[in-house]
C-alpha cells in the first residue's frame, strides 16, 4: 500500500504534533494532539455501540459545552469497558492538558484507541502533554497519524484542495482502522480539518452525510468498535465569508471534498484490514428502499461463505445468490434478480446465467479488486458497500493471545 | 464424535434403504428412501431462502396434495439454482418413483443436498431406483443416514422410546449437516418418524415449535441453505387411539420427545459442524422479548471475532460487552447488564468484573463446551443458541475450490 503521507498539505491554523507517552507500545509515539484556531468549529459522529468507551462520552459532553481547541489522541489503551474510573481519566486527561494550554478542560476532546477493559495509565499519558504541546506544527500530520495507529500497518493520511471564490481550500484529514476487525483494538478514528470557515450546522449535516457512504458503508466482519468517531474541523483561516448556504456552489465543493476524503479514507482503511488480500465494492440496485438494499448488500458483505470463497478466488455464485435469498426482501421475485461479478453476468432469472462459464468466473475472482453487483428489479433504491475477503490470517490476527 | 447408528430403534411399519447412483460420489451410496405405510401423516418445515431449491418447491406442492407414501432424498446435488428446468427434474425423479412403486407422484417427496447451480442427473437417479425399492426395510436407517451425508464427518441418527398407554412408542431420526457451513453443499435434512398416530394439526405445531428450539436455533456462519428441510412422520402403526388432544399426557410425552430429538440432531450437527473445535451454547436471558434476547445471541453467535476467541480459548472478553452494546437493542441500560462463561462473571456494572482474573476465564475457556451468558437486566425473556468456534479450518474448507 502507498504511504501517502508525503504528498498531504497542512491545514493552515492547524498545528498537530506526536509524543511517546509508553501507555502500552515501547518505541514509538502513542499520543498524537491537534491544536485548532480560535474560532474554528468541529462536528463529530461517534460510535452507536451502547457499551461506547468513556473518551466518547466525554468528547459528546464537551463538544456541548465548548469550541474545542484540542483533540487529545492515544493509541494503545481504549478506556473502554472501564467503568467509572474510565470517565473520570478522559475528564482528568483533558483537564491536564487544559491547565498545561491554558484553555478549559470542556475546550479538550479525547480519543482512545486501543485494549479494551484497562484501566488508563494516566500519569504517563500526562508526562508526555508538554511536549506534545511543544512539538505542535502545521506540518506534522504524518507524525500525528503514525501515533494514532494500533494494528494499521500503514498511516492514513488523505489531503484536497480546490479552488474558492479565488481562494485554494484545503481539507486534511488522517485516520486509524485496520479495518474494525480488533474491537479489542477498539477500532477507528478519523479527523479532517479544513481551513474554509463553515456554518456549525452545515459541517455537522456534511460530516454525516459523508459518513453514510463511507465509513459506515464499510464493513469488515460486522463488528462495530465503542470507539468509534469522526471529527470535521472547519478553522476558518482561509478568510472566506462562512459558508452558510447549503445551496451555494461553495458549500457542494466543500461537501464533494469531504465525502471524496472520507471514502478515501474508509477505502484504505478496508485495504489494510489485517488478513485482507481483496477488496470488494458490493453493489445492490433496483431495491425498493435504500434500507432493502443495505440489508441486502450487508448480507453478502458478512457472509463467511462469500468471503472464504472470496479469499480462494472460487466463483462460487451459489453463495452470492443464498445469501440474497436470506436477506430478508419481502416477498422477493427471484426470476427479476440479476447477479454479475463486475460485468459478468452470473445469475439471472432464479437460476445460473445460461451464458456464464467457470473460467470467466475465476478471471474475475481473480482480480484483487472485485465487484459483486445485485439487481433485485423492485425499485430505483440503489447502495454500495466496501468489504475484504476472510482468509487464514484473518484467523489468525484475530485467535492470537493478548500478549 | 460417536456414532449412534448401532444403539438405535427401526420405527414399525417405516422402510428405509439406501442406493449408489453416483450423482456426484462414487463409492458410496448417495440416495435414501423411506417408505411410509398407508395412513400415515407427515409434517414437514421448509427454509425461508427466498431461492429455496426445486425439491423444496415441489415437495411443499406434493404435501398440499397428497399424504406421502415416499420420501425420495439424494446427496451430491442440491438441484438448486436450476431455474425450470431444476422444477422438471424434481417433479420426474417423483414421477419415476411413483410408476415403479405404483403410487401417485404426489405422493412422493423430493429432497435433495449438494452442490447448487448444477442440473440433476436424472437418469442416474432413476437407474438405481428400483435397487432402493427391492432393498427397503425397516432397519435400514443407518444406511439411510450415511447416504444423505456431505461434508459430514459422521452419520447423525437419534431414537427416543417413551410409554403410551402400556406400549412403547418410539420416535427415531436423522440428519445430515456440517453446520450450515456449506450452502453449496445445501444443506440441512432431517427425518423423524414414530409409530404413534397423532393428528395432522398437532403434528404440524409440534414440529414447528420443536424446530424453533433446536434447528432455527443453531448458527455456524448465520449462512441459510437453499434446501433446509425437516420432516416428521407419524405412521400410526403402534395401534395408539390418535393423538389428538393437545392437553393430554400423550401428547405432552410425544411432543417432549420430538423436542428431544430435535435438540440432539441439532446439537450433532454443529458439532460436526467443519473446522468446529468448539461447542458454544449462548444464553441471553432478563430481555425485554424473545426477539431483543435472540437479536442479541445472534450478533455474538455471528461474531467472527468472538468465535476466533473461543478458537484461541481466550477469554477476550472486551469482544463479547462490544457485540452485545452493537446489537440494536432499544436504550440499553449497561450498568444493569451482565455478562457470564459459564458461572464466572466477567462483565458486570458497565464494566470489568472486580472479581474477574485472566487465569479464571482462561480456564473456562480451554473446555471443550462453553457457555455465554448474558443478562440484560430488562424483563422476563430468555432464548438459547447453539454455535460453534471460527478456525482456520472452517477457512480451508470453505476457501477450497469446489474440485
Amino acid at each position: 500500500m502507498t504511504d501517502h503521507t508525503t504528498s498531504y498539505r497542512p491545514v493552515p491554523g492547524v498545528r498537530l504534533s506526536a509524543a511517546a507517552a509508553g501507555i502500552r507500545y515501547q518505541g514509538r509515539d502513542d499520543l498524537a494532539l491537534m491544536a485548532l484556531p480560535a474560532g474554528a468549529r468541529c462536528a463529530a459522529v461517534f460510535t452507536r455501540n451502547a457499551f461506547c468507551a468513556a473518551p466518547v462520552l466525554v468528547a459528546k459532553r464537551h463538544l456541548a459545552i465548548a469550541s474545542p481547541r484540542y483533540l487529545l489522541i492515544n493509541s494503545g489503551n481504549a478506556n473502554a469497558g472501564t467503568g467509572e474510573q474510565g470517565l473520570t481519566d478522559a475528564a482528568a486527561s483533558c483537564a491536564a492538558l487544559a491547565a498545561l494550554a491554558d484553555c478549559r478542560a470542556e475546550e479538550v476532546l479525547p480519543f482512545s484507541t486501543g485494549v479494551i477493559g484497562e484501566n488508563m495509565p494516566l500519569s504517563r499519558l500526562e508526562t508526555a502533554l508538554p511536549t506534545a504541546l511543544k512539538r505542535l506544527r502545521e506540518d506534522a500530520w504524518p507524525d500525528a497519524a503514525r501515533a494514532i495507529m494500533t494494528t494499521d500497518t500503514v498511516p492514513k493520511l488523505v489531503t484536497r484542495h480546490f479552488t474558492l471564490a479565488g481562494r485554494t481550500a484545503v481539507i486534511t484529514s488522517m485516520a486509524k482502522g485496520a479495518g474494525m476487525i480488533r474491537p479489542d483494538m477498539a477500532t477507528m478514528l478519523a479527523f479532517l480539518a479544513t481551513d474554509l470557515a463553515v456554518d456549525q450546522a452545515l459541517l455537522r449535516d456534511c460530516l454525516r452525510d459523508a459518513v453514510e457512504t463511507s465509513f459506515n458503508a464499510i464493513t469488515i466482519d460486522g463488528d462495530t468498535s465503542t470507539n468509534d468517531a469522526c471529527v470535521l474541523a472547519a478553522a476558518g483561516t482561509l478568510g472566506n465569508e462562512p459558508l452558510d448556504d447549503p445551496g451555494s456552489s461553495g458549500f457542494a465543493a466543500f461537501r464533494a471534498a469531504v465525502e471524496t476524503v472520507c471514502r478515501e479514507l474508509a477505502t484504505a482503511i478496508v485495504r489494510d484490514g489485517e488478513g485482507a488480500t481483496k477488496l470488494v465494492r458490493i453493489r445492490v440496485e433496483a431495491a425498493r428502499d435504500a434500507a432493502e438494499a443495505r440489508r441486502v448488500a450487508d448480507t453478502i458483505a458478512h457472509s463467511p461463505l462469500i468471503k472464504t470463497a472470496l479469499f480462494a478466488a472460487d466463483p462460487n455464485w451459489g453463495r452470492i445468490l443464498a445469501a440474497v435469498g436470506r436477506a430478508d426482501v419481502d416477498r422477493l421475485d427471484i426470476a427479476a434478480v440479476r447477479i454479475q461479478l463486475g460485468d459478468l453476468c452470473i445469475v439471472s432469472r432464479g437460476g445460473r446465467n445460461p451464458d456464464y462459464t467457470e473460467a470467466a468466473g475465476q478471471a474475475v475472482m481473480k482480480e484483487e479488486e472485485i465487484e459483486i453487483r445485485v439487481a433485485l428489479g423492485r425499485g430505483e433504491a440503489a447502495t454500495e458497500v466496501l468489504t475484504c475477503d476472510l482468509s487464514y490470517d484473518y484467523v489468525r490476527i484475530n485467535a492470537e493471545y493478548r500478549t
